[in-house]
């Protein structure tokens, strides 16, 4: 258990001033136990404008780099929010650790295991907490999900999905003019390149790293259409990246087998025209809940006719199973983008800086859900071979115990630290 | 092109007397064009049962065997409906085209590739018509989805889905005291055992074996929890396969890439708690389909807002571009089991028997939605290794047409056969 001191404010630095940071800044800003104190991206106008913003809400300019390692320099930092280009999070995560202060990884995936093995071993050495930044763990509907699971109503878990289905046809396609590292990722790369909305919630359903682990990993890619036929419409076939070789494919799915026998299915999905979803699924022996439709089937109901199996809707279900850090939520009033969850996410990781203590997710937690990404490449690149997945924990996933600090933590339904009750158990 | 002589009945024999053939043989002693003229099981009694339906029918006994060899060298038999066990499929049919006797295949999986060559082999040296009997092919979603692809509507296919969600726990766990083959299978098999009614509309939709084929294939199996359990709950501990190991995970999921680049998910979900669903998916570079939510999305539709895409119901749709066989059948009055889908597959047969033609579906597409079963038991015994996908029409599949005879076609959608004109185009 970290035991840094305790702190009155968390003095944060954002590292990266993209999309990403223009988001959170403001919620950070905003928290009175916060104060950012610096910022840094290779473009100095992204820097610049990041910069701005923090100066028009406290009155005086924060500090800005083009460098990461000379801002990890400067004294007035407890911690970094690493919201660069997914290649570089690995690498500034490691000097930030380093450096003393809390690494906290927003999504992405990873890029090789040996980088993913030096983050790992870098926390060990230090000791300093780094922390997986997987907003849609904090999800109002994942987290219901994660206290119906624990209170055992989809019985025994078998086999859960998720995913990521968001038409970026535009934010990747024009990601060169934008300065937006998705437009190399996809042109070059071949993978389930961004596995955190789904494995993060998921992990935590199977108790990955505590109990439980990924085994083994599969993937396929379909062949990359979507960007092409995009760009023939919009720019013609004279654009140089209409008939470019789009490495990633439109759909590329992922099986993964856990150590419990648990399977999940994860699916990439963001070059053809879609509406936006996570496809959430959980399959236990006693029931189901699905993202997509909304709904959940509990085993007993329309037995005898199988064929006429109902499901239900979930919203009751929502509202009965809310989990304890959304009642409070609600109660003060939900705030911040996408929601709610990056407010919740940027708090798990301040609390826990204020407190001087590990945060929700760890080291291990970052380092397994990046991997899937470098895992589905090489599985792409070998014609859908099965790859090991690397025990990161070097044996303590058997016998690791729930992170039980804080009442942002995930392993569990931690309920002592809200004024509530727990929620009603079935039946009542 | 099978040019036998035209008949004016089909007199049709059905090989096993189980299930599937109480439920179509009521439905082909209603054709007035067809004669059922003998039935076998091993079963005596599941034999005698059919046939006193039968008898009750045409007010005189019919033919009753319980070898499936000695029923083929009766002279009153034209084809044969293959509903036995599915391990004894490959075999009968085999022996069905020697006999030069249609041999049409109920759905199920294949036991070996060698069988399955075999079935090909067969076929090519008598020249006998081979069917592969999958209702699914025929149903209303399915078609008007056939039809939708191939008027364009959702651009260039990129990935499609499919499975069998069937809550089967009952069936399975208490098939040895009701004969029934699944209990064996599911005991002692892990794979995809039931995927034609997936893969058959599916490889329509691809035009696979017709410019098109399955190259690789890879599986995952869960754990399997569900008849534990449900078993535990129904019988208790002391019943003798309450903790038996059953072989076939819960949940089996396949993906399977095409030489188009296309991209298959199967999903084989059948002993846990679950509502039905076939899991249909369509994916191209203009829109989606989805048989689940029962919806579509195309492209265009809410631009410039990703986030709120939103899709749209499929009904209207399924009105606009029924296909004109269902108009047809929907003006003559829907009839039959599983709405009306095992008529059309049985009048599929019936019809082309007739005519002393080829059938809508062949040896090819038989053999290679049977050998997702083969190849799916392979890659999970093989820790989900990626199988290789024969070629069962030994290189002929790149320039083999469509098969356009018959208003049973579902290679193209033959219009000529109907009084209606086509569809009206997509704006009209």
């Amino acid at each position: 258990m970290y035991q840094n001191h305790p702190r009155e404010k968390a003095r944060i630095a954002l590292a990266g001033a993209g999309c990403r940071c223009m988001g959170i800044l403001p919620l950070l800003l905003e928290m009175e136990d916060v104060r950012v104190t610096a910022v840094c991206d290779p473009y100095p106008d992204k820097a610049q404008a990041a910069a701005r913003l923090a100066e028009e809400a406290y009155g005086e300019p924060i500090a800005v780099f083009t460098d990461h390692k000379q801002m990890l320099a400067q004294e007035n930092i407890d911690g970094v929010v690493i919201c660069s280009s997914w290649a570089t999070h690995c690498r500034i995560a490691i000097d930030a650790m380093r450096a003393g202060k809390y690494a906290a990884i927003e999504c992405g995936g990873g890029a090789s295991l040996e980088e993913l093995w030096e983050l790992v071993r870098t926390q060990q050495e230090t000791g300093v907490p780094c922390m997986a930044m997987e907003n849609c763990c904090y999800d109002l509907k994942e987290l219901t999900v994660l206290n119906m699971i624990k209170q055992g109503l989809f019985g025994e878990l078998v086999h859960v999905e998720g995913g990521y289905g968001h038409d970026l046809r535009e934010e990747v396609s024009f990601g060169r003019e934008n300065r937006h590292y998705r437009f190399d990722n996809y042109m070059h790369r071949n993978g389930e390149l961004y596995p955190g909305h789904a494995i993060g919630p998921i992990a935590k359903y199977l108790n990955i790293n505590r109990g439980n682990r990924m085994v083994s990993l599969v993937s396929m890619a379909s062949k990359s259409a979507g960007l092409h036929a995009y760009l023939k419409e919009k720019k013609g076939d004279e654009y140089d990246a209409t008939n470019a070789p789009w490495a990633e494919g439109d759909i590329v799915q992922t099986m993964i087998r856990c150590a419990g026998g648990e399977t999940i299915l994860l699916t990439h999905d963001t070059t053809l025209p879609r509406y936006y979803s996570r496809f959430g699924c959980v399959r236990g022996t006693k029931g189901m809940w699905q993202e997509e439709e909304n709904r959940v089937f509990f085993d007993g109901e329309g037995e005898g006719e199988t064929w006429a199996h109902a499901p239900k809707p979930f919203d009751p279900l929502l509202e009965k199973y809310k989990h304890p850090l959304w009642k409070e939520f609600e109660k003060e009033g939900v705030k911040g983008t996408h929601g709610g969850i990056d407010w919740l996410v940027l708090r798990a990781l301040v609390e826990s800086m204020l407190a001087g203590t590990d945060c929700p997710t760890d080291v291990y937690d970052a380092a397994s859900w990046m991997a899937v990404t470098v895992l589905s490449e090489k599985s792409i690149a070998t014609g859908s071979a099965p790859v090991a997945f690397p025990d990161f924990t070097s044996g303590e996933w058997i016998h690791r115990k729930p992170y039980l600090r804080g009442k942002y933590c995930l392993d569990e339904v931690c309920t002592d630290f809200f004024e509530e009750d727990a929620p009603a158990p079935e039946g009542e």
